[in-house]
């Protein structure tokens, strides 16, 4: 039982000097000034620190199996960096193997993440449609916590669904009060590009980006929004990386429709230039998809950020290590896609962000927290400070600096792509379930100490096209 | 004292069941579930009632001075029918007459608005540039507790600014830490078209909305914006009735402009063909600018609020009689432009907006009072459901039905421009600081019990374009 | 041998008093102001009438099996029509059946169109992908004067395309100097909302709109404009109907795209209105897909037009009896789609565009002939009136009036779209291949007259996206 | 009289092998292949040559007082190396002194035009509005052959005229069948953005640019439009420079507007880093207004002309040398605005737009000749190669090299901004009326021999709004 005693405590709403108090069930008992010590709690000074709801990552990939090999950071691992950073919850995915059940895979995935140290929750992937998946959609909604859907609109021939599958589940997700999210590229023109690119002999990493230029991702989110919007569906953008998929989000929102855009630092930060490299492995490192992009597209994203239009910010968190992106060595397109990233998401926001004077601290706490509680139904749980919410806390420091680097962070991979970045702001403290689980460097994750994030329906505001 | 118990508490975050105790000193002293009555509380069953902010207008004009009349609803009647709305703070306007220092005039409106029975505030215009207007608004902002100034671009020869006005204004709001707020209509082309009109012979009140077409706003829009942004300085656009200047606002947000829009619930209902009677009173009683637009335009408007790209609610109450608007009945420019509408405000947006299925409530609440207290530095005192805040409440009955009619409304005007509609959703009752003020139907304004807003300046996170 | 004498030529560049010498072997000869008659030159009296190049119809489909029927105007009928409109060639389109090649499907087409009165060639349509489309498609290109392809993304489970195939083909053609069109709705889409009204019980003609809406037609038209952008490729997009596709077509030629766009008559005069009406066989008769659409969406295809943003007018003839109408009185779906409109294009066109305001006579016949030639690259052997020109001209009376009527219309088909419709504009005599076939509405059409219009590749400006 | 033989005539709608006889009327006699010579013609070899209209320049300031001095090139220097560069006429302003008439003022530039090398006409300024000058356009357009007026958005208390002027010289110019061009940027804040770096100590030309940000183009260009719209007026934007500008016009065409936009070669191929230098004058050599830009905008330029949203290519030819810069050494707003260009626009443009894949022949052809006589009522005596058209004809050597400098142009001017540059394509011959005035390097410009080019009304389509 804590009481964090003198900070800023700042919500999505507001922020004002008081005390909070962390109850024994792990959740906070009471905010407000000047709180008396209750007898037999400890006291954390939180003297100049800003006291926030704990990040929440909505697009992480833990122990993923994925072309060929599985993400190095595992379920506890990859929660226990997140603490590290001030991120106290995620939401992974569950991705069918071939043939696998939706139920079945939801399952193994529990099982696989029940070493967690920090609580979770999982979007499920559609990646075919018949009937079982129709119902499984259903019992996973209703009985197992389930209230978002993954697809994927690229990697044909593995993950890709066709419009008419898209369709089918933005259309059954609706009914369920589920929401759909959705990795927007065109498969059909990545496969292409990819083709072209190899039969030319450009095999290296900076074809990557090539393959998948922005407008293939442009076309492919106006595309899913144009179906949900023939529904008056929700829908719900994954990494957002390009003006057009930007443009598109704004577009349809000011049409009424019911439309979310997602974030990663990453793209916030870099641009397609580093990909211009000779050193292969330091190229290959930065192989995600979508990838680095033009310059000019980050003006997009922090400009949806501020104006409210892009909605929150995850990390797409997967790691493979040297030996593992060695696989495309001599294919780009087998250098397994993917990027760490959870245990620097909120600091990158931060002083990009904040410090640049972009966002408020408000803005902060609602694009790294809140806003994510909010459409898959977590608040006022999580991304709150309030009582009866979760005591997920992070105490903020955000004038201290550090410097990113791979040979000190908490993740499970051998590289850092934020690499000797200095940035300002940083968690000085975690606090999960009311416990503290980082602080001043200390990490004191617990394997299995997470919880399962059930996620019920949600009763959405119906929105037909105007 | 006030225990309001067993109502859903919406705010603009969240809805709860929740008790809302109201203290002596005016405020809320407690929200919680289930609470006791404290000794000395009067018990206000809320039972199947949503308990909510009251609301907040930020554009109305009490007897206001204008085209050689005096609107007739003074800061009494008005702000009385606000309360029967759900209506407790407005934001009126310091117009200064020809000649008359920006101090002086504040004093006189000051005393005016003594007599208010609802708190109130003040816009104050800026019509001309010299030294003395330069000071004077700093006196404003630092003494006086005016934290938002008024432009017209319409107007012309009376109280409409050039570009130049515009930019010093907007560069000396924005270092005082106040906002700039603009009526944007391009005034050399209204009077060009009006001009041009009455040589044609076109008098009437038909001949209004062609001497102010959309794009005249949708031009004046982008061009305040565009200087705002030369400076990186706020701006908040005033009765936002098309889709050209909706249009203007969500383009400059999305390059990262602090850009606010306001909407009138009379342009969301009612389109040009008001205008196409024989009556030519009829027609007159909806002259008012801007005008109301072709119906495609509500759809930018209703995207606008629900995107988050437009932020606020108003009325631009203004009310003149038969025997005011007959001024103009040989020549359409002489008509008093204004039409009334606070007691109504929060009903229209309940029926359109939450009952079509188009807002949430607690995007109501957000609308109808939230975003207003915050664009305007009064949150959380104002706005919120919250330990400290006013006691400013409305009980809001989301069912109950009403017919509007002139013959049972409390403005002090001869007409309601909503006459005949049936709406779902009404104030059942309305807490004033602490104080019930309208309950089922009685209403218990009292003059002179309204307090002044003192806004302060609010130091904004700095936008530079991006 | 003819002399027209004494009208006032018209082209895409200018308007001029002259004569036109057109010589025995069916080209322009001469043109010039006051010429003298040559010996055995038959004198035309063009006076008060406008001298134009004669109208090319780029989409037509003359007999075509459809959706289990055979549309009525065969190519001798159909092309008659045309010529008593003033439109002399027509680009119809080749419609492999199932397992049938390009080539064999191109020879019959050339044995079923060796009956046209006036020119015609053909677009191929590309329905799936192999090598041997790949080599065919070199072969019409290189041997049979075939330069466009066309591709559909509707009608799923028949003609549609996946987007691999469209890639594949506009390469292909690209490097071939062709160009390819495309029939842009979304398949999936449409299909999925065919079986979404049908289960609704919705089996009647107005459900039609409802299951290709715009944003259908938007969306597929943007998603061929980005991969023919990724190619650097050209594409032509045939009958426009919405704001959202013009729209498409309009940005990306100004990032310096090469895309084309065509506009029907009808889509400019009709509105979905022609659906709402109990007579079940009047609204099936406007059964076409694209349907008609929502009325503002016209301004867009005019504002294109005018522009130059959209560059050709088509009638996508396609004419079905009341009998065939009737396959679908159960079941929207098996309505045959198409409407009749070869004969009435120019009139259509001249009234609403010309006599409107909307277009100079320049303009006109840029928009019914000389574009088309450009982009099909039948310039200046068509769309021209310049020595060496085929002599196909119409000499259009500006004034004269008519009232169509499948009474009196040359088309092979029990009703006409815009009957009733009294129009400003007619083709007063029709020359082909320098003989009168259509005069003061005596038709002389004659069976085989007609030529195989053979058209080469085209050398583009390579256009890369900027 | 001449004889151009075994050339490929280019014009704006096809390239043919053609000879061309040139007349002793100074008239273009006949176009044809394989001509005879007759006799009394010299022979022209034009083999391996593109034989095009001679450019026209829509856009050069002669000899003009401007800012406290006068440019350097007058109207026989300037029209020599226009010749040079393959430019036989010129468009001109009159710019009225500050009380002095419009007549007055062109009488006044005919005067000095009279000393021209090549064909001239005039724009005249409108600088303020009275009765004066409404009548006096009607007697400029009606008996002085100048169907084009001139507006300054900027230069505030000099040449800058107020939204109401634009209105009344619109709805004037359009009635008599002129147009209005503009020079589009908003003048007050100009003005301010001045004042205000000048305050900070930034006087040095890199302020410049910051003094006039692309939006404050962007806002006039798009005010202006609307203004024109407004009137249902024809409008010509001069040197759009800006991405904002040119979406502008391209919106307004797409709603059926009639706008035209004008582009110099300058802002094609330079961008805001040319005054990122130390050497002072060398940055003082670019200042021009609108100034060059960040490089993005070059993309909307290109995208205009290639997608025919903007129309012509002019200069803005205007020559301060070292000594009249030097006034604004210490003051940027001193700086003479201004660059010359004449001579070098068509080679930069057939280089940037024709060699490098952008533009056709044709399309160059139309940019830099036919599109200008065609909006300025010149065509077909301008613009065409005719039988009847003037013989103004540009012998072109598409593959020709040179390099660009001072040292060897014609200009009389002491610097060439596009010093050093090697383009491909050049003005091999020029011949102005049937007269060779530039052969192989050698120019034989004749003082006065050049010609007023009277140009009259103009009937236009009537556009209205949609
Ligand atoms: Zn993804
Ligand atoms: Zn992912
Ligand atoms: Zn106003
Ligand atoms: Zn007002
Ligand atoms: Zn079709
Ligand atoms: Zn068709
Ligand atoms: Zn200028
Ligand atoms: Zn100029």
């Amino acid at each position: 039982m804590l009481h964090i005693r003198g900070g800023d405590v700042v919500t999505a709403e507001r922020t004002m000097r008081a005390d909070v108090l962390c109850g024994d069930d792990g959740r906070i008992l009471q905010v407000g000034a000047d709180l008396e010590t209750p007898v037999g709690f400890d006291v954390v000074d939180a003297g100049g620190l800003l006291v926030m709801p704990g990040g929440i990552d909505p697009h992480t990939h833990m122990e993923m199996p994925f072309m060929g090999t599985t993400a190095t950071d595992d379920f506890f691992t990859g929660t226990a960096a997140g603490l590290a950073g001030g991120t106290t919850s995620i939401i992974d995915f569950v991705i069918p193997g071939r043939g696998r059940g939706l139920l079945d895979s939801w399952k193994e995935w529990r099982e696989k993440a029940a070493k967690a140290a920090s609580d979770y929750g999982f979007h499920v992937a559609i990646t075919e449609w018949n009937d079982q998946v129709h119902r499984d959609m259903g019992t996973l909604v209703e009985e197992c916590g389930v209230n978002s859907f993954k697809h994927f609109m690229a990697y044909k021939n593995a993950l890709m669904v066709e419009d008419d599958t898209l369709l089918r589940s933005m259309k059954r997700a609706s009914e369920l009060g589920a929401i759909c999210t959705v990795h927007a590229e065109n498969g059909d023109a990545v496969a292409y590009l990819q083709q072209y690119l190899l039969a030319q002999g450009r095999t290296g990493p900076e074809a990557h980006p090539v393959s998948r230029p922005p407008e293939v991702e442009g076309e492919a989110a106006r595309r899913a929004i144009t179906l949900a919007g023939l529904l008056g569906a929700p829908v719900y953008i994954v990494h957002v990386s390009t003006e057009q998929a930007a443009k598109a989000i704004a577009d349809a929102r000011m049409r009424g429709q019911e439309v979310y855009g997602e974030v990663l630092p990453q793209h916030l930060v870099f641009d397609e230039s580093v990909y211009e490299t000779s050193d292969w492995l330091k190229a290959a490192r930065y192989v995600m998809s979508p990838p680095f992009r033009p310059r000019h597209h980050q003006s997009s994203l922090w400009g949806g950020l501020m104006s409210g239009q892009l909605h929150t910010t995850a990390t797409d968190h997967c790691c493979f290590c040297a030996g593992q992106k060695e696989a495309g060595r001599h294919d780009f397109t087998r250098i397994p896609n993917g990027t760490p990233g959870i245990e620097d998401r909120m600091s990158v926001l931060w002083h990009y962000g904040v410090k640049k004077g972009r966002l408020s601290p408000e803005k902060f706490v609602a694009l790294t927290s809140t806003n994510t509680a909010r459409i898959f139904n977590l608040y006022p749980q999580k991304g709150a400070i309030a009582p009866g919410a979760d005591a997920d806390i992070v105490l903020w420091d955000p004038d201290a600096e550090r410097t990113i680097s791979a040979a000190t962070h908490h993740q499970n991979v051998d590289y850092n792509i934020f690499e000797g970045m200095t940035l300002t702001g940083l968690a000085q403290t975690t606090i999960s379930h009311g416990k503290i689980v980082w602080q001043d460097g200390d990490l004191r994750a617990v394997k299995g100490a997470g919880r399962y994030l059930s996620r019920s329906a949600l009763k959405r505001t119906p929105r037909k096209p105007l």
